[in-house]
């Protein structure tokens, strides 16, 4: 089966949303502090670990981070409808402007945007 | 133009981040690091505005945070792609739980999720 | 019995850690995670509730929050330890910059950092 | 000249906002948002570094990091305040707790917290 596509799984939120009577508390302020919520549950699985530890996690811990993932990006779709935001468009720009900001040619090597800090 | 799919974009940002050698930078701890940074940004815009502002934005604040969500996108795909996780399986089951853990009919008007805290 | 001082906290995290052999973990950039997991505990508190019910919180959970500023209060005097840095002088000296970026006279009402979001 | 203490901040930050009309903007609601943000910028610095990279900053960079450190306290000072938490108190009574919860010769070498992760 196919997977939902982002749309469909935005439909099934605002329904979500509806039958609950929650879209009072969906507001963007609140959804961005829900979803930086999210965002920290993922980054607490990796705060004592090693960066070659982070790359190859044991079965058990990669499907715990799989739901954090999955609950960052439910709040980030519901973020994207309620503010009319196509996402898979927004990230295409974005990926052209990263593009332009950094040369394939000139940032190899030094890696200037990382050094720099 | 369609808009690129979920896995199109994966394999543009595995290009671009092997075009510059930043793979060495992308272990998942550092990209929870990346998302959560950019998360942030998204709740910068929203801190010291009401919620009902929040709602209504101004059209060019409302294109800075769809830049913000971009940012935050881009970080999850890629984290997703290091992690082997399927974005749009997770976020349907995710669904599905959260169907069988806030059944509509018992949560309507009490909102317990929300008034608890 | 007063307080205990900053200085004297920050001993007994220092012999906290060593009894334990967790200086290994605690870098500023694991620290740095940990501190804003913290923070995010805190945001969860208050991600459902209006500014209003945030500024009047029943008695048990204003204890809860008071519990998330101490985590989010020790990682602080831990990283501020391991940098090197004297939080009450860094905090002062902050306060005097603010004083000359944000005069008084001519933000009072228009509250342009606030607004201009 | 002998630092100010953490009440006498307080007190300026108090005075602060008041002749700037600002305690509109602050509820605890809005201050944990930008608390984070201000976490989150700490994280920022240390997203591409090693563990060791951040344990031995260059000095230009350990100073940025100082600002970071003091944003970040400068809000949790504001939130006690409104919140009516003695900072000092609360870390105390926190350090008891874990001393308890990690017993320093049942933790050493397993760092179960640690690795459990």
């Amino acid at each position: 089966m196919p997977d939902l596509t982002i749309e469909q799984l935005q439909q099934q939120l605002r329904e979500f949303a509806a039958a609950r009577d929650w879209d009072q508390f969906h507001s963007p302020k609140n959804l961005s502090m829900a979803l930086i919520a999210e965002a920290a549950e993922l980054v607490e699985h990796f705060q004592w670990l090693t960066e070659e530890q982070s790359r190859s996690l044991p079965e058990t811990k990669r499907t715990e981070v799989e739901y954090e993932l999955a609950d960052i990006f439910v709040y980030l779709l519901r973020l994207a409808d309620k503010l009319d935001v196509d996402l898979l468009k927004a990230a295409e720009n974005k990926l052209k402007l990263n593009a332009e900001k950094y040369p394939a040619d000139k940032v190899r090597g030094s890696a200037k945007k990382y050094t720099e800090y």
